[in-house]
């Protein structure tokens, strides 16, 4: 294997040299020069989403899924009831979160190559009452599917519900309706298309809808009401942050900027996914997804039928080679996922399918149809 | 400022070129390469506590908070009662966890400069049967003071009840009785005495009790009865991990133990405390506490009484000298902190001495007596 091979994963993901270089200093967290690195970080991310005079971006340590805990347990409020949007793993893990924290859920559940009806959350919610707040992931990263987030929140605004967003693997590179989408709460992570490396994660709140949550979190840890507190008190984290990890997603963002925002980054990533997908297809493989359908994050392909094609020996070989795909799947349907997200660009993903067809060759699979 | 001050905090601490070189590289999180750093990362750690046959390693994402809340989230149950040693705010902070987290606490209080009483710990258990779980902080980092983790282990052993520590600021430096403390759990982070980056910390779990865990925990986050499960299933995290900080870990282990483990680094820091501490006094300082309860891991210096020292003058002139210290203070003391850990020895505790005493010329501060 090459010593940083490219990861066409859904994160962690390649990063720029900078964005490591920004981790070669120690930082005093509470220190006026960390101090100003996030308030920069947070400002940031408002303006990214287009929010800036509605919204708080409230970053929390740990992984995305810590994020979306902290969302949920945060907004919903013991005795609350969450209607949870599934139709991938990650909707599922909502449903767990929730559970866990014991909020009551309710669900609309698809199949994972169906995305969520705006219309079946108009009747739901129309015939439920006591559902206070929707929650769904934008990108399901089990599939790559995307879900019409702007759609059905018409309708969770309309019904005069709140509305939690998962926007893990999108956010910076999918728009959302330009700040026409009426979140209370969104959640998103330091390493998916902001290319930052993992550590923290972070939930842009409604200040408005934030400031009635105090006291409702289930986790000290977790608290988002909390921390927006701490922060505004003092600009500090309550409790130690990811320093280097921190300072990593500064340069991120500066780079996120300079590359033209969610535009740029977004058109970059559709060229990946165009000659991803295309390449794939010239080798015979097939998408699970119709193309409408599909987000330009991560793509399953359907697993070949010849018997020649093994998918550990496939992983394996075009890591030798420098490419890391993603080791396991998610779906119902035996399948394998490509990211095309990260610091990489056409020459890379051209790079990655050369690899790919050499592996092919060597594994002797004439070409990657299905069975 | 220097461009990188050296930090004399409780963490993040100042780390050695190497760990942070250690993040230069982007990790695919369930590629094998990464799993191998993860096992060998988990196996040190046991290893360093010397409970390699009977406990199993942890990591949590986050910071050390969030590592003491999975600690207790995870073996206290719901319904069960917990004693909780507080002299500082740490302590303080573990009845926060419990609270929120909807377990019954008991409390043990004394004064932030007088260490826990294992007798007094002895009285409340022979007293109070319902009590289940006993925790504790080794060092306070609030004053500095170490509390006698081994006496009061003996006795609640003694008691069968089960025992918890927060060993978050001492872990690595300061011995455990060479593995006779019979804890169930023990919570500690990547960026104290390892002198890893912030970004996670772990739990040293005994094997048989968090067997019994299942199900317990009131986060999904922070279960850590299902992130071991994960780990000994498939060696991965369940949820994304800090990568690049987990590989500066993987380096600041390797140079803990090139140090002579425990031993040399708690040596050195043993001597940076007293250098700090000789040095301090010879500027007129004095410490709150007497050196017999004192770990050789933060001080606390009572605030001087000439009129003319200013802390946050002396704070920020210290830091244009490259040495930043704790710019708050969490005692009920009148107080300022200096940290000894981190990478850094005689010469650069020798270093900060002679910035302490320019700045108190500079300020026209003749010394440092208290009130």
């Amino acid at each position: 294997m090459t010593e940083t091979p490219y990861l066409l994963t859904p994160g962690p993901l390649t990063t720029s040299a900078a964005t490591k270089a920004a981790m070669l200093r120690d930082w005093g967290s509470r220190d006026a020069a960390f101090i100003e690195l996030n308030a920069r970080v947070r400002a940031r991310l408002v303006e990214i989403a287009g929010v800036v005079d509605s919204h708080v971006a409230v970053p929390v340590q740990g992984s995305g899924t810590f994020a979306v805990e902290a969302m949920l347990g945060s907004f919903v409020p013991a005795g609350g009831v969450c209607l949870v949007l599934r139709n991938g793993a990650y909707g599922a893990r909502m449903v767990d979160i929730l559970t866990r924290a014991g909020r009551e859920v309710r669900e609309i559940v698809e199949p994972e190559n169906r995305p969520i009806d705006p219309a079946a959350v108009d009747a739901r919610l129309a015939a439920e009452a006591e559902i206070g707040h929707v929650a769904v992931v934008q990108c399901e990263t089990t599939s790559g599917i995307l879900n019409p987030v702007e759609g059905i929140g018409e309708v969770v605004a309309r019904h005069g519900r709140s509305y939690l967003i998962d926007a893990m693997s999108a956010f910076g590179a999918l728009p959302l309706g330009q700040g026409q989408v009426a979140f209370d709460a969104l959640a998103a992570s330091s390493n998916k298309c902001l290319e930052g490396v993992p550590g923290f994660g972070f939930v842009l709140c409604r200040e408005a809808a934030l400031a009635g949550c105090a006291g409702r979190a289930h986790s000290l840890s977790l608290d988002l009401h909390d921390q927006w507190r701490g922060f505004e008190g003092n600009a500090q984290w309550r409790f130690t942050p990811p320093t280097h990890v921190l300072a990593a997603f500064d340069q991120a963002l500066t780079e996120h900027a300079a590359e033209g925002g969610v535009q740029g980054r977004g058109g970059r990533y559709g060229e990946n996914c165009r000659i991803l997908v295309d390449g794939m297809r010239r080798l015979g493989f097939e998408t699970l997804l119709p193309d409408g359908l599909q987000a330009p994050i991560i793509v399953t392909f359907l697993m070949p039928g010849d018997p020649r094609f093994v998918f550990a020996e496939f992983y394996n070989r075009l890591g030798d080679k420098g490419f890391l795909i993603y080791p396991g799947k998610l779906t119902v349907a035996d399948s394998f996922r490509i990211g095309c997200i990260g610091h990489l660009g056409a020459a890379e993903m051209r790079a990655a399918l050369a690899a790919i067809e050499e592996t092919l060759a060597e594994m002797g699979v004439e070409n990657g149809s299905p069975a």
